[in-house]
């Protein structure tokens, strides 16, 4: 069988350990090509990788291109050019339907992290994935293509684990608690640990699912303390996300919940720029004239998350609390992964957070260029079988614990 | 003699209140002109005079005209053409001194409420007076040029309330602390009182007069609690000023201090978007490649200080603690003034703070026109008599309190 092209898009901090993800498993793929609006932080993530002496096979470089990833004819172009059959796709989430467009064109396979977003569109109706990526369900299933959404950690890891207590703890399921803690320390004063502007983006309503209903609420309302393995008791607030979209859709649960650890800093520092209304994305004009949207502007001025790395200590510790029965009685269990920041800067130059999003997508890259998932329409994770894949991301450095309570 | 014209320069909050009192005395002067770069908030000011019938002489409206106080040939065109004898200037600081430059090409009196400054410097070496103001003074003196900075209240009636001390109360100075305290609330989240832009250039350092020598502290780094007359007690933090700049040079004190009151809350705000770096005059660009100054962009967020007025509660209280001895005896001596949010509003459709900065500035062209003050020279306010302005004042809503201690 011939080996698969690989088209890897974007060049953030996900990116970056995706790359080195790819440069390490080099020997599964065919070419594999690195894009991005940004040529320099192409070079910039080549150089870590170089650094890091992390290419498996050091014949087979990954080169790097020019893109813009809303240019769905250029991307066409480049994509038949390069022959690509899997895109993976890092950038900016307001790029995921013309990548998503393109590959549908060219019969790519396709994997993303995260949920597509218009600029002028926040928190919009649920299910979210109804709005852009479902409505592509059919023409992918036409056409043959495997499209995998929300393949990083959350949404992506931890939808697997839901699949996963499916299989082989659970008869059924009542509760699922998404839990996401980072109980690490960038020693700066404010940074989010991924683009600000998606990350604030997540904040504005909290969507959440409880007795198979659709609820809102108001953002941060709703907190309690966790004590978490390893990392120990931890704040964590009611939020909404992504995988609660589909999760709500292919799993019968009646509770799907997501949770978010923040610190009272954060929370603090949160609170005065939302109140003030610099989170907003709607442009606010100067008395001088300039239109420009708030959020862009802290953006601007908050640390770039990618330059966090060097001096990150601590953990993360993200998983799934999930009740339901097994054998006619009530059971508890706790499915998660432990990551350590330091650890991952020593192997690849990244931080835990990205890590853990950038590994897995590229074990979906894997499996789809191994034939394990490569499905031939559009799927969200848990759709997947999770047994190959949590044993493939625990060879790559994401192992996965378990506790039955 | 003559009664002399007067152009009113800005059309903000403090001149929104300098225009009610001109048009209280309206009996005094020649005509009245109002002239701003915008004509429609020149316009929103006449219909507030109007609503609130604040016309003394009925048939001698104020003017309105557009000018950019930038453009010196513009600046004195106009001035020439309507014959403006006093010029009161409270447009942004950053056209002090090409106001200043047109009033000294016309032989017009200026008055002025704030240190110039330049856009691109924060804070520069003390005493800040000497930096642009002072450095035209034998040039007012050459052309007889009465020139009055800092005539609002604070610089101003606390540079006179030191004079009035010396002149009354005291053979020796020892120390002054001037005290800023707004016990009031606008129930907004959080806003400033005056253009913001302006506001936080105040807090970048702290230059203070200490043992007769300029000290510089970090911005919040020394607060204490002061039990107020009327508001009681108020966190006040040592803060840098215009005033210290004069009164350092033309008083005999060892210490000259400025304290300001801030809410713990308004001091969370303020760290929060200082330790981002929003509060920052140095641009910074989007990633979308638009530059913009992060300060412009809180101002633009942030409520107009002008909007405040209608909700606004409570009272402020300015005034001056001063130390020293009388006939060989040690005293210390309290001089303030206590002024009411909804009664300025009552009045001038206005808050306390900008009553207190407006109502002062035209008791001071008053007096020039009545010729007490006009003195052919630059001048700060303790330079001049301050019992008739303190009579002045009282007569226009500003009364002054004093307790020996």
């Amino acid at each position: 069988m011939e080996k698969r092209n690989v088209l890897l898009l974007g060049a953030g901090g996900v990116s970056h350990v995706a790359a080195h993800k790819l440069a390490q498993n080099n020997d599964l793929f065919g070419d594999i090509y690195l894009a991005s609006r940004s040529l320099e932080n192409c070079k910039q993530i080549l150089e870590s990788i170089e650094r890091k002496k992390n290419y498996k096979d050091t014949f087979k470089k990954i080169q790097i291109r020019q893109i813009d990833a809303l240019n769905i004819p250029e991307m066409v172009k480049l994509m038949k050019g390069l022959k690509i059959s899997i895109t993976v796709n890092l950038v900016s989430v307001f790029c995921n339907m013309s990548i998503l467009e393109a590959c549908i064109e060219t019969g790519s396979a396709y994997i993303d992290t995260a949920i597509h977003e218009e600029p002028n569109k926040v928190c919009e109706d649920p299910p979210w994935y109804a709005n852009y990526e479902w409505k592509r369900k059919d023409r992918c299933q036409d056409k043959c293509i495997t499209a995998i959404l929300g393949a990083g950690f959350d949404p992506g890891v931890v939808n697997a684990y839901v699949a996963y207590a499916k299989k082989h703890f659970f008869d059924t399921i009542d509760t699922i608690d998404i839990m996401d803690v980072n109980a690490g320390n960038h020693g700066r004063y404010f940074s989010t640990n991924f683009d600000p502007e998606i990350n604030f983006r997540e904040f504005v309503k909290v969507w959440t699912w409880i007795d198979r209903q659709w609820v809102c609420k108001p953002i941060h309302s709703e907190k309690k303390v966790y004590d978490f393995p390893v990392v120990g008791r931890q704040t964590i607030y009611l939020t909404g996300h992504d995988e609660i979209h589909s999760l709500s859709k292919n799993i019968y649960a009646n509770s799907i919940r997501f949770w978010m650890g923040f610190s009272d800093h954060y929370i603090n520092c949160f609170n005065v720029l939302r109140n003030i209304g610099l989170l907003s994305e709607k442009p606010v004009r100067t008395a001088e004239g300039v239109e420009v949207i708030p959020l862009k502007v802290v953006k601007a001025c908050l640390p770039d998350p990618k330059t966090l790395a060097p001096d990150y200590i601590g953990k993360t510790c993200i998983g799934d609390l999930i009740t339901g029965t097994k054998d006619g009685r009530k059971k508890e269990f706790l499915i998660y992964n432990v990551c350590d920041h330091r650890l991952c800067y020593e192997e690849v130059e990244s931080q835990a957070i990205s890590y853990t999003a950038g590994t897995p997508v590229i074990a979906a890259a894997i499996l789809i260029a191994k034939g394990n998932w490569d499905v031939k329409k559009m799927v969200n994770l848990e759709e997947l079988d999770p047994d190959p894949y949590l044993s493939l991301l625990k060879d790559m450095g994401i192992s996965t614990e378990t506790i039955t309570i």
